[in-house]
């Protein structure tokens, strides 16, 4: 279904002719040309085909691998206005806000998805920057949800001209998919955003941070209030580079704010509203596991195959998301850990209770936490030592001097799309269209030592074991493992787990063989129709483009 | 006594000729000029004749006053070297680690003192690089303390050529003051450090944290294992911005280590040693306060000061030394709060089991702290929510967004000598030897709002009250109050101190009649012979130059 057909595809940016068709097929380098403008295309590693340059983007670094490449970074500068004695940092509103940080069109500001589906802090920023007349804005925002549907209008009337962001879904995402943001989005993985803010990539001019709890001298955190919601780990890296931060809450507290999680020395302006967000959309009570057999069926097999892999022992670490069948992946792993008498290091994530509970039980002895998902994963947050926030950087930046990714011993990952060379696509649809994007997927895949996708074999939009991915978000070498209901299957390239499940007992089956099963129960795909413009970019945690997000008519 | 003979001296430091009388007296700008090299020198805001350059240290940007005036500064870029998936960070030793950051003669490397009197992390990196024929080393280290006498030897033969730091006692300080050091000691505030960091005027190459416990990923706290010492506050800053950071651990724990002072992130190597530190010299059991009647008169005096000030009502802050006298002070306000019924916000610090006792008496709601002086306080660090840490930059730093210090009510100083101006010097002694430094001195001074001295009116050495200062370290425009045990003196600017302390029937003394005091108790002061060779430049917090330290001999 996926594949784009070749070599005579894609278009050409910039002229609409076709590509020249491949010369050569060294990985990285240039392979091909527009006739017409001699303009290049370049091969990831996973043989996706890029133009050398995109037109909104910029120049492409193509892909080259998981492993960091470079031998050291450099950390940005940025500019700090000094608050001496005697100075307030309270503003009277957004709109104060922005003349004191001097907003002005074409600026990057920069948003950040603890609230998730509750957060009205960038509706409320842009909704004045819109009456304020102010144009071209660059959105930097760790997240999009159905809440920011607002922004479909802000983009149709040019306040908002280009988006980065790790994860888009709603109106938004319609939209953009549809080619109505007049540059491609920018995705980013959460360590890949870590890493341009610090870097310097991504320079933020105003960072906009919705603070559930502040005092009028700027420390802030995400416990107190009634938009509580857990660390505040995607903002501390905006606090620390952008030039100006401007917190915005709905629960002043008197100074000093007790706990902290972004300290007074990193904020320049605190704004009071009357509500930063809708508790309902912000967390769940609490993240449950699936009760659907065939979710639980292959819940248990991942399972089986963590206890197989020898990981499952003294020092274990472990992260999941909030999905049912990653919820109850956590429930077997616990019974498994209880059995065995397994204390494991640490879980990390994206905190649900359900790990809380592991923390709890004595299963782990701490928990890395850069946001949380529901309100038994604040409550712990809030009062319990061992459970600790880390910022985006920490938890997932390949060029930090080591993120907590690298420590992971398994990670249990979703799919929208997994392809026989275990790329996995959790960025778009089946029919093209934006549902997603990476978050930590790819970060945390490439860090762990066991990296399963559990997914079943199909959607009601069609099978999602593919011959290729539609959009490539995690390539297929940081990959382990695909845990579907029909049965296991491992990436070749890790013969010493192949070793260890056959030994264990345990059935693989080949990828091919999976693919197969979801094409007899879903059919084969059908052609979709791609158009020539490029609408969003898929950048790999290092920045390099993995892939391109072509429009869907 | 220590006033300089005027106008024909100081002497040039290029030429050693006589400067030229002064022509212009304007703050801040040109004043004279060497005869022979036409070199220039340039007046404080405190009338203090510096030269315009000084070898071995750069231009002078002469102290202008207290308050800031930047509009923005810049952060510092840094190298950082990612570390991938899989890379360990554990080195063999020291002289591994000197590797590993291909450590040269030339480098500037940083310690800190969070170890005081009982650090042996210095001495050792020093004795490592000495023994691999490294020179002309400069060391940013945040004090210096008897401990470090090896240092002398390191001076001696070249291996160190260049020292910063807030606070210096013991040999390496009788040895600096007789000119050993080939270049002259910067003298900077604990906020200076943090600030000159910040901003890339101090460039760290190596940074050598003794981490009293430590995992192998480079996770760092101070509560932990035999040199428990309370918050890394003074190393967090370095870790943020040198090139390279070593850990330095005798107590090494499995990843990850709970709680975290300096997170994984920010550290490239860990090396494990047998000890890191002398608990004894490190932390007092707790500190007492004085027994002493002119002590507890001074304290008590102070104590009044407060409670007339109009400050101690609720969301009262303070912060304290360890000192007896200064301890005594925290005893009485104690008293008061409990008898006003007044809720305070926060006690900041160097924290003291006198202040973690104010705070577990609901006296305080929290703590803000950037070092422990006591093993009270570390447990407190160690298991209250409410006792934060704070770094050296979030402390002091005069060019942060906002430091904790600007948001002091009271803080209680010691003095070496106050003069007429309400100068304080506690850098060097009477007889013109370095014996300490500003530490936060002068940082908690220009942020306060009421800052109280506290000293008696003589030492063995001779009068504290004096015409002049023989080093100013913190300016008087920024000295609230004098207190001895004759009496109270309150600078002359604050008319609204005045009034109040009149109101509440404080009898209130003129500086002078102090003096007069002082004189009669100790004798008038003998002249100091003074060298021409300047071998220390003290810097105010902001990076201006407040005044020179000349050899002693």
């Amino acid at each position: 279904m996926s594949r784009p057909p070749s070599p005579c595809a894609p278009h050409c940016l910039h002229c609409e002719s076709l590509y020249r068709s491949v010369r050569r097929r060294t990985e990285g380098r240039a392979v091909g040309g527009c006739p017409q403008k001699s303009w290049r295309i370049v091969k990831t590693a996973n043989g996706r085909e890029i133009p050398a340059s995109i037109p909104g983007y910029g120049i492409v670094s193509p892909y080259v691998g998981p492993a960091t490449t470079r031998t050291f970074v450099t950390r940005a500068t940025r500019q700090v206005h000094p608050v001496g004695h005697g100075r307030s940092k309270r503003l009277e509103d957004i709109s104060a806000a922005i003349d004191a940080c001097e907003l002005k069109s074409g600026d990057t500001i920069s948003f950040h998805h603890h609230l998730r589906n509750g957060d009205q802090v960038l509706n409320m920023v842009l909704a004045v920057a819109a009456r304020r007349g102010i144009k071209d804005l660059t959105i930097a925002t760790s997240s999009i949800f159905g809440v920011h549907a607002p922004l479909v209008e802000h983009i149709r009337n040019g306040v908002v001209a280009r988006i980065l962001t790790a994860y888009m879904s709603g109106p938004v995402a319609d939209a953009v998919s549809s080619g109505l943001l007049s540059n491609p989005v920018v995705f980013q993985t959460h360590g890949g955003r870590a890493r341009a803010i610090e870097s310097g990539e991504l320079h933020i001019d105003v960072a906009f941070i919705a603070a559930p709890a502040a005092d009028p001298y700027g420390n802030l955190n995400g416990v107190d209030g009634p938009a509580a919601c857990g660390p505040l780990g995607y903002a501390m890296v905006d606090a620390q580079y952008a030039d100006r931060v401007v917190a915005v809450t709905d629960y002043l507290q008197p100074y000093p704010l007790c706990p902290v999680d972004i300290f007074q020395d990193q904020v320049d302006f605190v704004v009071v509203v009357d509500s930063i967000g809708d508790p309902a959309g912000i967390l769940s009570g609490t993240t449950k596991p699936t009760t659907e057999p065939v979710g639980l069926q292959i819940a248990q097999s991942a399972a089986r195959l963590i206890e197989a892999s020898g990981l499952l022992e003294h020092g274990f670490s472990f992260q999941t998301g909030a999905g049912g069948v990653s919820i109850a992946v956590a429930e077997y792993v616990k019974g498994l850990m209880q059995r065995n008498q397994v204390q494991g290091s640490f879980a990390a994530g994206g905190v649900t209770g359900a790990l809380v509970e592991m923390l709890e039980l004595g299963l782990f002895r701490t928990i890395f936490d850069v946001q949380c998902f529901d309100l038994r994963a604040v409550e712990s947050y809030r009062r319990d030592f061992r459970h600790q926030a880390m910022s985006a950087s920490m938890y997932a930046n390949p060029h930090s001097r080591g993120a907590v990714v690298n420590q992971l011993d398994v990670m249990i990952l979703g799919a929208s799309e997994v392809d026989v060379d275990f790329n996995v696509n959790v960025t778009t649809g089946s029919s093209g269209m934006i549902l997603g994007g990476s978050g930590g997927h790819a970060d945390t895949a490439a860090g762990a030592k066991l990296a399963i996708v559990t997914t079943r074999l199909s959607s009601r939009a069609g099978a999602k074991v593919v011959g290729k991915v539609d959009c490539l978000t995690t390539p297929g070498e940081t990959i382990d493992a695909v845990v579907t209901e029909v049965g296991i299957s491992v990436n070749p390239g890790r013969t010493d787990l192949i070793d260890r499940f056959h030994a264990a007992g345990i059935e693989l089956m080949q990828i091919d063989e999976m693919l197969c099963a979801a094409r007899a129960l879903a059919g084969e795909p059908t052609s979709r129709v791609q158009g020539a413009e490029v609408v969003g970019v898929v950048e790999y945690r290092d920045g390099s483009v993995i892939d391109l997000i072509r429009a869907s008519r």
